[in-house]
C-alpha cells in the first residue's frame, strides 16, 4: 500500500464512518476499520477526510476576451488550497471559431499549467451547423457538456440553439443555460443608463429576479421541447427557484447550480460608498435576503443539486474603472473558499448535513458530468482525491491569504470555522498545513462520461 | 322619445332589472318603469335587453395576404345577426409599410362596407423606430391598442418589442399579445413534417400548451419590464392561464381574453377522418378537455376577462388543400355564434351568471378598450347599441343558415338555447327576426379612449 | 315623482354615466339625462349617485355576553353618516339555545331601533340536531345565510358542523366561516402566556397567518366535500388569500371577504408604547405590509369579493384591562368609514375603479347575500338607497366626530378624500350635511333571497 | 476475516463500485479491491451488493384488535426473503393503556420472533397527560419516533395532538402521522352508505384525495406550529405531494414516505367484479394513474424520501365478508416485495437511479430513523445488513410462494425484474437461493438515536 490515512472520519454523500483509508497508486483500495502498513502514513483523527471538492464551474484559461488575472495555474493553485481536486472549465466559443480548435488551446493550457484534475465544459458561442456537427465527435472525445448563454446574442439564434440543445440531449450531453433574458436586461439597462443612472447601486436594477425567472422558463420549455436535460448554472433568486421546482416536479430533467455568493451576500452590497460594491458584480446580481434564505432551503431540501463558483480571477481596478455599471467585469475570485465557507455556513451553523455538505460540492457535480465514480466519492477504485478536512480551526478571510491573483476577496473578514489540512490528488498530496505544494501540469484531462442522471 | 322598448328584462354587468328604454336619436335617454310614448314601439316582454356585443377580435379587412371570404360587409351581417354591434378589427401591418398607410386602407374599408360600428387595433408587423414614431399621433387619433404576435418575427426583435411596448403603456395604448413561442413552434413543427408528420392529427402536437405557457410568461415579464398592461389574445390553455393568474395575483397589469372554439371544442377534432380536422385549424390549437373546465371557471372567477372570436371568414377548399398542416390557413367563422353560443352553454347551462356573460361579451371589452360607456352597457347617454334576446327560441347551427361567406361552420349540428330578436345600433335596427336590415356603410369608426383598466 | 336627484355622476358596478335619478315612493323609477320635475328636488353636480354602501357584517345586538356600547340605534346612526344604508348582522347563538329564540330577539332590536335596513345572519354555535333542523323554516323566511367559527368550539364538532353546511348548501344559502385554527392558535396563545409574554405585542404571534391558512385550506375542503358555497369572512393574509385563490382556480364556490382594517393597518400597531396597541385588536391579528399589498392586488382583480368592517363598537377602557393579550375583547368600531376610507385609499389613489368600489361595498354582497336588484345597484325597481358622495371633501378622521358609541378610532388622525353628503334609504332622506336624521325604526328587516352565485 | 463477498458491484446512496467486502463478526469492517481469505466466502460476481431494505412501517405485532395472519415469525420470514433486514413496527396504544405496557408486549414479541433487526414507533392512541409523560423515558430507551392517526379520534383531541407533536420534537423524536381528514372521510362514508353505495367501488370517493391534501397541510402546520419534524406515511396522490412540496420548499421539517401499492397500482382496482376489488383496499386508496406519476416523479427528484409497506398480513376472507366498505380491513401483505419490485419497476424500467433506489429503501429510512450508520448503508463499522441482488432472475409474482400467511397478493401476476439471492443480517445468512434460513429470535431490537434530518 502506498499510503494509509488513519482514523479519519470518512464522509460520502450516503453518511460518515470512521475508517482507514488505504491508497495504492492512484485510487483508494481499501477502506477498514484498520488498513495494513503503508509506504506513507497520515493522521487523519479529528479530521473529516471528504472526497475531492469539484467546482463544475471555472474560468481560468487566459484566452477569452476579457479575462483576469488567474489562470489554470494560479487558479488551481487557489483550488488545491481550498480542497477542490477537480474543476471544470468552460472553453469560451467566439463567433466563427471552431469547437475544436478552441478546445484545443483550453486543453493544451489545463494539460501545461493545471495542479487538479480538470473537464472541460464546451461553449457554444456560435451554432451554425458546422459547429453543430462537432459535437458528436468531441462528445465522443469526453466534452459531455455544453454551455449556452441567454443573456446574449441568444433572442436572434435561438432556432439554433434549439437544435443545439436537442442534439446535445441526443449524444447523451448535458447542456448547461444561463438563465438571464437578454432583451430584458438589454432594454432596462438602457433605461437605466439613459436616465444618468450608471452607479454600481442601479446595476440589480437593470437584472431583475423576473428576468432570470422568466429565462429560466424558457430553459424548462426547451428542455420539454427537445427532451434534452438542462443545467441552471448559478441560480440566484427564489423566483427561478420556483421556476425550477415546478418542472422538476412534472419529471423534467432540470437540474440546479448556485452559486457562493448568492448563499453569503445580498444586494446591499452594491449600495457601499464609492467603488466597492463594484467588487460584488456578477451575472445575475446578488440578490435580497429572502432569496438567499429561499436557496438554503433548497440545498437542504433537494431543490438545488450543485455549488459551484464561476470563479474569475478579477481584481479591484479592473472593476473599478468603467464608466458605468454594464460594463464592470463580471465575476469574481472565489473558488478557494468554496469548500470552507459552505461547509461553515452550511454544515457549522446547521442548514445542512455533512452528507448533504459532500453531495452538493462533490457527488452530485461528479455524478451529472460523467466523472462517478472516479470523482465525487470515496470508495473502492475512485480515485483518491481526498481532503482532510479540519472542522476545529477558524480562519479569517484576507485577500491577501488567498492564493488567486486577485487582489480582493469578496468575503474579506469572514470568519470561517473548518478548512483544509491536507489535500491529496489522485493520491498525491498538493497541500499541506498552508502551503500548496502540487505542480502545475499535475493535473490531467478528465474525459467525461455521457450524462446519465442522478 | 324616438323609440321606446318595453317591458323587457335589461341585463347589465350589474344585474338585471325590469324597465322600459327610452331612445333618443342614437342614445340611451331614458330608463324607467314606465316611459313616454314614442315615434317607435319595441316589445320586449319575455326578451332579455343587453347591450350589443362587442366582438374585439376580428380579421375582415381584405387586405392581408392571406385573406378569407367575409369582408367588413358579409362579416358584420353576420355580427348584426349574432347581436354584435361593434367590433374591433386588426389593421396588420406588414414590413416596410407605416401604420398610418395600413391604418388609412383598412379605415376606408370599414366605413364603407362596415354594419357595425367598429374600432381599430394597431398590429406592429415591422417594429421599426419610424413606426413607433407614429404611435403617439395615432393614440390621439383613437387607436388606443397594440398588436404583437410573439409567434412571427419576434424572437429576432424582442428589443424593438419591448421598445414599442414601453411606448404604447406611456401613451395610455393596451397592447394585445398573441401568445405562442416562435422558436419552439417552428422547431416541434419542422421536427413533424421531418418525420413526414404532415397530417392535421400533428397539428396540437407542433404546438403544444407549454409553448404558450412560457410565451405567455414572457409577455407577462415583458409587463413588468415596461410598466406597460398587456392583453393575452385568445388565451387557451390551462397552463397560460395559470401564468396569467399568478401574474394578476402579483398586481402586474394582465389581461385574459379567450376564444369560442376552446371552449366548446377539443383537440380531438382533428383527429376525425379526411380532410374533416382541418375546419378547426387556428393558432393556438384547440386543447383538452381539461384546458375547457379551466377556462369555464376562469370565465366564472374573473381570471379571464373577455371573449372575442378570431373570425376569419375561411371556406373549407382552402383549408383542405395544403400538403401539411403547418401551411393551413388559420381561423374560422364564427362571429355570428359569438353571443348566442355563449350565452346557450354559459348562462343557460349554469356556468356563467347573465351579468357575468354581459361583462364578458359587452362590458370588459368596451372598458378594456377605451370605447365604456359610450358601448359595452345599457345606462343613459349610451349607444343605443341593444339585443333583444329570446332566451326561449332553440336554434341548430347550420353553416348556410350563417351570414359569413365562409361555407362550414365549426359548430355544425350543436343546438343552441337563445338567439338574438332585435339588434339595434345606435338606435336603428340593424336585424330584426333574422334579417339583417342594417346597410353597409352605417357603422361609424369609434375612435377610442386611452386605457384605463378595468 | 317624489324625488329627483340631477346632474350626479352615477355609479353602478358596471361603470358610471351622467343622469339624474327619478325616485317614486322608495324606488328608483327613471333614469334619465333629464327627468320631469319632482315634489323634492337634490342637486348632485359634482357628486358620485353611489348605491347604498352594504356592511355584511356587523355586531351590534346588545345581546352577546360581551356587547360593546353600540347598539342597532347607535351603530346604524354611524352607518347612515357612513354612507351604509343595509347591514347584515350576525345572530349570535349560544350553546342550548334555539336559532329561532336568537332570530327573535335579534329581530326585535333591529326593527325597534335600526336606521337602515338590516338583514340577518345566523350564526351556528351549537349544530345539534334540533338546531339544524330549524334551518329550512329560517332559510324560507329569509335568513339565507350562516356562520361558523372555526376558531372555537369548532374542532370537536366538525361532524356536526359538515352536516350543517352540506344542509346549508342543500337549502340554498351561503356558509360564512372565520377561518383561523382553534387548535394551533390555542396552542400558541398557552405557549406565550406560559412563558409570560402577555402583551399585546405578542398577539399577531399568536395566531399567525398560517393558521390562517390552514383553516382556509379546511374550509375550502369543507366546501368540496359538501358540495355547498362558503364564504371566508374578513380575510386577511397572502397566505390565506392564495388558499382561496387556488380553490376558485379550481372552479370551487369560495368567496372572501377582507376588513378593512387589514388594507390599511399592519401589526406594528400592536408594537405602540403602553396598551395603545390593545386598540388594533380584532381576530385575525393585524398583519405585515406584504399581506396588505396582496390584499389590494385580490381586490384589484376579483380574488377578493367584499370589504365588510366586523363592526363591534369597543371603547379603550375595556380593551386596555385585560391582564394578557388573548382576553382583550375583539373587534373595534369601523362601521362609518368602511365607504369613505376605501374611496380614498382606493379609488382616489388609483388602486380600484370606481366600479369595482360599487362592487366591493354594495353590488356583490347584495348578490352574495341574496338582496339584489332589491339593493347594491342604482336600477329601475331598486331601492332607492342612495349616497351622494362628494369626492372633494377632505376629512381627518377624530373619534369624537364618529357617530359610533366607541371612544376611540383606529384610523384617528388619517385624512380622507370624499365623504358622503347625502344618504337615502328607500328614498328617505337619512343623513345630510353632517347630520343624521334617519329614525331608529325607520330601517327594515329585509328578506333574503337564496343565494345564486356571482 | 469471518466472511468475505467477492466481485460484486456494490451500491450505496452515493453511488456504485466494485469492491469485495470482509467481515467480522457482525460488521463490515473492510472494502477493498481484493480483501484477505477469510472462513466464508460468498460470490457476488454479476450481482448487487445492497444494504439490506427497511421498510420502516408494518405490522405484525399480534396485539392488536383487527390482526391478520402474519406475526413477527411469519413477517419477518417475508421481510428475510425479500432482502429487508430491518424493520420497524408500530406499537398500537389503546385508549386506558399505558405506552411503556404497550412496548412491553411488542417487545417481548419481536424478541422471540423476529428474524430480522426491528425498530418500534409508538402509536399514540390516547394522548392523556399521563401518556405523554412517559415519552421522555421511551425516547431515551430508544423509541424515537411516535405515530398520529389523523384519520381516527384526532378531530376531538387535536390540542393534546398538539402537545405531543411538540413534546416529541424537543425530545428529539420524529412524529409520524396517518393524514386523512376524519371529519371529511366519515362525512363522505356515511353519505354513500346512506346512499346505498356500499360496494368497494364507491371506497375511493369516500376518502378522495383532497381529504388526503388537507390532512396533509394540517400537519404541515402542526409542525410549523410546534417547530417539531413531521413524517408523512404513505402519501398517495398529487394534491398531497404539492403540499409537501411546498412546505419543504419553505423550509419546514417535514419527510414523505410514499408506499408501493400507489406505485403500481390504480383506482380500477376496486372496480372488479365480485369482491376481488376488496383485497386492495388500504388506507388511503389506490389513486389515479396521473398521482402514480407524480408520485414517481417525488421517488426520482427528492420530493418523496422513503418508500414503506404498511404491511398487514390479511387473507382474502375477512376482506371479502364486511358488508360495505367502510368495514373492510385495511392493508395488505406487501413486505416481502418491497425492494424486488421497487427494484424492478424503478431501476430497472429507468425511472430511477440505483443509488436513488437504495437512499429510498435503506439510506433515507436509516437516517430519519435514527438507525445510520449502523443500518442503511454499506460502510466500515457497519451491521453487514447486505443483500445480494441478482438483477439478472425473472420472478413472476405467486401468493403461495410468499412468505406471509396471507393467501393472496396485490401483484400475482406482475413478472419482476431481479430478486435477492443471498441476505444476511449481522453477518449470517438468513435467506439463501430461495430459502429463509434465518431464525425467529435471530433478529434483535434496534434502539434508535435521535432525530438528526437528513
Amino acid at each position: 500500500m502506498d499510503l494509509a490515512i488513519r482514523k479519519g472520519t470518512v464522509v460520502t454523500a450516503a453518511g460518515t464512518f470512521q475508517a482507514d483509508i488505504g491508497v495504492q497508486g492512484a485510487q483508494v483500495m481499501l477502506l477498514g476499520r484498520e488498513v495494513p502498513a503503508a509506504d506513507r502514513e497520515l493522521d487523519a483523527a479529528g479530521l473529516y477526510v471528504l472526497p475531492g471538492g469539484i467546482d463544475v464551474h471555472t474560468h481560468l484559461g487566459r484566452l477569452r476576451p476579457f479575462q483576469g488575472v488567474d489562470d489554470f495555474r494560479t487558479g488551481t493553485r487557489a483550488a488545491a488550497a481550498g480542497g477542490v481536486t477537480t474543476i471544470c472549465e468552460y472553453v469560451i466559443h467566439p463567433r466563427d471559431t471552431s469547437l475544436a480548435s478552441q478546445v484545443e488551446q483550453w486543453l493544451a493550457q489545463g494539460r501545461e499549467q493545471s495542479i487538479v484534475d480538470f473537464g472541460l465544459h464546451l461553449h457554444i458561442g456560435d451554432p451554425r451547423p458546422e459547429v453543430l456537427n462537432e459535437m458528436p465527435a468531441l462528445v465522443e472525445a469526453g466534452y459531455t457538456s455544453f454551455k449556452v448563454f441567454m443573456n446574449r446574442n441568444f433572442d436572434s439564434r435561438v432556432r439554433e440553439y434549439l437544435t443545439a440543445l436537442e442534439r446535445a440531449g441526443a449524444l447523451g450531453a448535458l447542456t448547461c443555460i444561463h438563465c438571464e433574458d437578454e432583451s430584458i436586461i438589454g432594454h432596462l439597462t438602457d433605461n437605466l443608463l439613459g436616465q444618468g443612472k450608471t452607479d454600481v447601486r442601479y446595476f440589480a436594477q437593470s437584472r431583475p429576479a423576473f428576468s432570470e425567472a422568466v429565462a429560466t422558463a424558457r430553459a424548462v420549455a426547451f428542455a420539454e421541447a427537445t427532451g434534452a436535460p438542462v443545467y441552471i448554472v448559478h441560480l440566484s433568486s427564489a423566483a427561478a427557484l420556483e421556476v425550477t421546482r415546478r418542472a422538476r416536479a412534472r419529471g423534467l430533467p432540470v437540474y440546479v447550480e448556485t452559486r457562493p455568493i448568492y448563499l453569503y451576500l445580498t444586494r446591499e452590497r452594491f449600495d457601499q460608498p464609492g467603488k466597492e460594491g463594484n467588487k460584488y458584480v456578477g451575472y445575475p446580481p446578488l440578490r435580497d435576503s429572502e432569496d438567499v434564505s429561499a436557496l438554503w432551503d433548497g440545498l437542504r431540501n433537494g431543490d438545488i443539486q450543485t455549488v459551484a463558483t464561476d470563479h474569475v480571477g478579477l481584481s479591484f481596478a479592473p472593476k473599478a474603472e468603467p464608466p458605468d455599471f454594464s460594463r464592470i467585469p463580471a465575476g469574481m475570485s472565489n473558488l478557494e473558499t468554496l469548500v470552507p465557507m459552505l461547509y461553515s455556513e452550511g454544515v457549522a451553523k446547521g442548514r445542512i448535513s455533512l452528507p448533504r455538505f459532500v453531495e452538493l460540492i462533490a457527488t452530485n457535480p461528479a455524478r451529472l458530468f460523467g466523472m462517478f465514480p472516479r470523482k465525487g466519492t470515496i470508495a473502492i477504485g475512485s480515485d483518491a482525491d481526498l481532503v482532510l478536512f479540519d472542522p476545529s480551526v477558524q480562519v479569517t478571510i484576507q485577500a491577501e491569504q488567498m492564493h488567486s491573483q486577485a487582489d480582493y476577496d469578496v468575503y474579506e473578514g469572514f470568519t470561517v470555522q473548518g478548512w483544509p489540512k491536507v489535500v491529496l490528488s489522485r493520491g498525491q498530496v498538493i497541500f499541506q498545513d498552508g502551503r500548496v505544494v502540487g505542480r502545475p501540469g499535475q493535473g490531467q484531462f478528465i474525459p467525461r462520461e455521457r450524462f446519465g442522471g442522478l
